[in-house]
Parts: C-alpha cells; sequence; structure tokens
C-alpha cells in the first residue's frame, strides 16, 4: 500500500527557504507571487494492507522521525 | 489563489535520503515500510484569480527555478 506524507511548517513559523525562493522567482520575472512555503513530502510504500493500520502506523512515523511536531504539522494520505 | 507543487524524484533515479530514511524508520521498529522516497512540496499563493492562467505560470516557475527536470517532475495542484 502506497501513501504520501506531507509535513509543512505550521503557520507562525518562519520559513527563510520560502522567502528566499519568493525572492527568486521575484528576480527571474514572475511578479504575482505573495508567498511561498516549502515542505517535505515522503512516498512511503507500506506493507499493511489495512488503510486505517496503514495509517496508524504511519503517524507515529511522522511523530517520532518524520516531522518536527513542535514547528511542523503532517498530514497523511493513502494510496491504495 | 493558492497552489501546491510536488516535486519529486522520478522512476529510477537514486533517493539516498529516502534510504536513509528507509534504514532509520527499520531501526525504530517499524520493520513494515517496503520503500521510501523524499521530494519537496511548494505552497505558493499566486495573485492570479484564473486557475488556467495561474497553472501555466507556476509551471513555467517548475521549468526554471523549482523542479530540476532531469531527475524530478512536478504536480501542480490549484486549491483555490
Amino acid at each position: 500500500m502506497r501513501a504520501r506524507v506531507v509535513v509543512t511548517l505550521k503557520a507562525g513559523v518562519l520559513d527563510p527557504q520560502g522567502k528566499a525562493i519568493e525572492g527568486a522567482l521575484s528576480g527571474l520575472g514572475f511578479s504575482g507571487v505573495d508567498g511561498v512555503r516549502q515542505g517535505k513530502v515522503f512516498d512511503l510504500v507500506t506493507r499493511h494492507t489495512d488503510p486505517t493500520k496503514a495509517k496508524a502506523e504511519i503517524g507515529a512515523m511522522c511523530e517520532r522521525l518524520l516531522a518536527n511536531t513542535v514547528i511542523e504539522s503532517y498530514t497523511i494520505e493513502i494510496m491504495g
């Protein structure tokens, strides 16, 4: 079973990398950009066949390794 | 208008970071993981109000800055 985890900075947490990208886009002539925030995506393959169990285990992975829950939030999407 | 860009390594491109995460998950006792690949996500706010135009401009941003299209592919999702 495949799953996608998206880890993004929580609102209010400064994102200097996103700001740098915004500046670079502006420098390239893309003037219509009002904000950029960068996050991470993890595409996992798990041996679980039950989506509920897969999601629970991946949630535990996020809590322990994939996300820093002090400043980041995560979403888990089971892709079948 | 908000949009999400997901940049992932193309199939066949080695992902040492993903491998390291897979090893770390295994070390933490998550034994059911068969593969991990890491990518990037960009959450953009654009001033375009037409989804088609927004998508076209963001596609150009991906080609020029956000993705290395030799080894990465990207998807653009307009989130309204």
